[in-house]
């Protein structure tokens, strides 16, 4: 009955596809969540609308790389012929009694690195704080030293390494930051792997430019050196990669010790004249006025917010009613990778009504997790989300933190056809069953990316 | 150079299997580990012995389902040639620069269940702990019920979905416990269906009969409930399973509220009779003297130990010095999943020269997890164990919890020819991909049994 699929491809002469046989199907339909909304996962439900294969069970139709109609079975289909879209040009794709979600979006990822930082596992289990290991020349700056000796070949091939393993956690799109460079050339570097990355896919990149990420070691030692290096973002670096035209957003490490809310200010104002978005690392360790200032520049997203303070709190809850709000970005594995008790105030910043979005924070030194459904998992356990507020978290939001809402990140008419097929009866068994691998079949732009073994 | 090998075999015609290529070989060779040599990992490095691809170069050689020979390559050959074992007699399997671990070994699972429990998480989000679940009727019981209601096959199908994603995780073989049936029929029908799936293969399965993990449904409203459910027990299904012939060990949940010290020594004493060995869930929630009863009992294994005593690891000391212990078998993702800050106190169980294994303690209530890897992160980043303890716990410590420390979880002569092929340059950085799916090729009783596509 449903024709074989090949992945990469649709069936032979077929121009859309039609996903079936889905226990539930979360369209994630209506915008971004928030407050009360952020458990809202707009699930169509088999058993509530008809039973599993009759008429009135849930499917969704793509057509390209778009969707053209979610909904009851008969009501899609009477739909399509109305469309002049023949059934017989759809492929079928059977979720076999399993939950179909938007395709995972993963807000907040370093992808691009070179070397890595197992041995700093230990120092923290001797009691060294990430800042102790920074001060000593270690942490970041050993990342940034391998990194700007490797070839783009080289963090390409790594690249791919990881976005094959992406993939198959259901990961359909990710924000991928440079900031491993700290000059010019670098950070330029980085930036045109990640868009050819993209190019390539099938997993969609969107590049961010974090030359504010820490200070490089030629700046260090100078007096002026964490303002001489600002200048140098600033002058050189700044107009650069607004000259190749990669970098979507522009990021900055709003931290104690790092770069300071003003340095950061600076940057962000200068970066979104130039055409990039501001986005920030903000009170991840200390409350360093990081939510404030998002609030303030309209930043897509505020990430981490692990220490955020009740002014930073009262400013995205300001920003959450207005024109444009703030995604807060949390980053669970984070804090568990550094072994801190300190996790983001997820509840609280859910009561004020500020959305969510979830995020792996990929890289060496204090996330080196590509695994977004165990994000999930470690935000139900430690940040106390409801499995639909996870699911919000890491769609609709984590889509309206890419600038992506309208888009991405839900399964509605004219969205794109990015959804996963997972091997579970409930998407409240997402979570659950922690660190399983349940992804069954990734479709990206309509077409069969993934399909598990 | 290297002949392509099918999972499920060698080339044609070969008998052995050469692995060759590795960065690093972990041998653990020479025994069970305690106290410092926890974190001796035997590791033959590559780089240390003229380099990777050199006549120095460590390699296994397997000859039908066993180790035939570990070390250099030219002494390996000849070896081999001494041994009137013919090189052209093998298949070669090429790691490709990556790790060579002894095929892991998870000593601590519930298999086998009907039903999921996610909603006890949002129960738990709310403050509600695992007694005070089981005691309004749910947790534990709620899995009885559906397990009872389930078939031999639907178990036999449930086993097999999770045994086939166990296996990609590195994992060759498993201890699975009954104890969800708590009648004579279920326990029985649940260590069949264990004994059959091991048989299937290719996972070695060691079944384990825990008819004391709750007091069920139907004695819990009589006054002497709890005593007369261990009579049941002692004089109904102890030698109803023994006449089975299936279960290697005997269990029992010896902890606060559920079956006391007493009742658990004289249910144990018995199972030791009729050839069940004993183990323990001890001391989980609060100390209740399971450990100091598994010393007394000679356990090959107290399990959990997040809440023992003083007196606990004293007695858990003594016996490491002698000619029982006790391996010290934590589970750490249990406490992750449950949301307590209570980890078993790995260090000082080191420290006092205890040999630590861990398990993942997959189950529907408490650690639905299937991913014996991401419990080495977990161990490393709340138990604050070393890669290489990690490795040991999950290896040659995980082999003596079963009984099994001349057989499996080493790569020496004459031991099982299981092993992993590991995606990494170094051992320390399998815990430290955290959830990432580093296995790449799994070799069981000589044969290759996954490989990651």
């Amino acid at each position: 009955m449903s024709l074989r699929l090949i992945p990469g491809g649709r069936p032979r002469d077929a121009e859309g596809l039609l996903v079936t046989g889905a226990s539930e199907v979360v369209t994630m339909a209506g915008g971004l969540r928030a407050g009360a909304r952020q458990a809202d996962a707009g699930i169509l439900d088999a058993a509530a609308m008809g039973g599993l294969g009759t008429a009135g069970a849930p499917i969704v139709a793509c057509w390209g790389e778009r969707i053209v109609a979610v909904g009851p079975r008969d009501a899609v289909e009477q739909r399509l012929e109305a469309e002049g879209l023949p059934l017989e040009r759809f492929g079928r794709l059977d979720a076999g009694g399993g939950v179909v979600t938007p395709g995972l979006i993963d807000p907040h990822t370093h992808l691009l690195f070179a070397g890595t930082r197992e041995h700093e596992v230990s120092l923290r289990q001797a009691g060294a704080g990430y800042l102790e290991i920074l001060a000593a020349g270690g942490g970041i700056l050993a990342t940034v030293a391998a990194t700007r000796a490797a070839s783009a070949e080289k963090l390409a091939r790594h690249g791919r390494r990881w976005l094959d393993e992406i993939l198959t956690h259901g990961v359909t799109t990710i924000e991928a930051k440079s900031g491993y460079g700290l000059d010019l050339a670098t950070e330029l570097r980085l930036l045109e792997v990640a868009f050819q990355l993209g190019r390539e896919g099938p997993i969609d990149i969107l590049p961010t430019y974090l030359g504010a990420h820490a200070v490089p070691p030629e700046f260090r030692s100078r007096p002026d050196g964490s303002e001489a290096y600002v200048r140098s973002i600033l002058e050189e670096q700044l107009p650069g990669v607004a000259a190749q035209g990669r970098a979507r957003f522009c990021d900055v490490f709003c931290e104690e010790g790092v770069f300071g809310a003003d340095e950061c200010r600076r940057i962000l104002e200068a970066a979104d004249k130039l055409g990039m978005a501001p986005r920030l690392h903000a009170d991840e360790l200390a409350p360093s006025g990081g939510a404030e200032l998002a609030a303030e520049v309209g930043a897509v997203s505020a990430d981490h917010l692990a220490a955020i303070s009740d002014q930073g709190i009262a400013a995205l809850a300001a920003a959450a009613t207005g024109e444009r709000p703030v995604v807060a970005t949390l980053l669970p594995a984070t804090s568990l990778f550094l072994m801190s008790d300190h996790y983001a105030p997820a509840r609280r910043l859910i009561d004020e009504g500020i959305p969510l979005a979830l995020g792996t924070d990929f890289n060496p030194g204090t996330s080196p997790t590509p695994n977004l459904p165990l994000v999930m998992a470690v935000g139900c356990l430690e940040l106390k989300l409801s499995p639909a507020e996870a699911l919000s978290a890491v769609t609709i939001n984590a889509a309206h933190a890419l600038g992506l809402g309208d888009e991405i990140g839900s399964l509605e008419l004219g969205r794109q056809a990015d959804l996963v097929v997972w091997g579970v009866p409930e998407a409240a068994q997402i979570p659950y069953w922690m660190g399983a691998d349940l992804v069954r079949t990734v479709v990206k732009r309509g077409r069969i990316a993934f399909e598990h073994a």
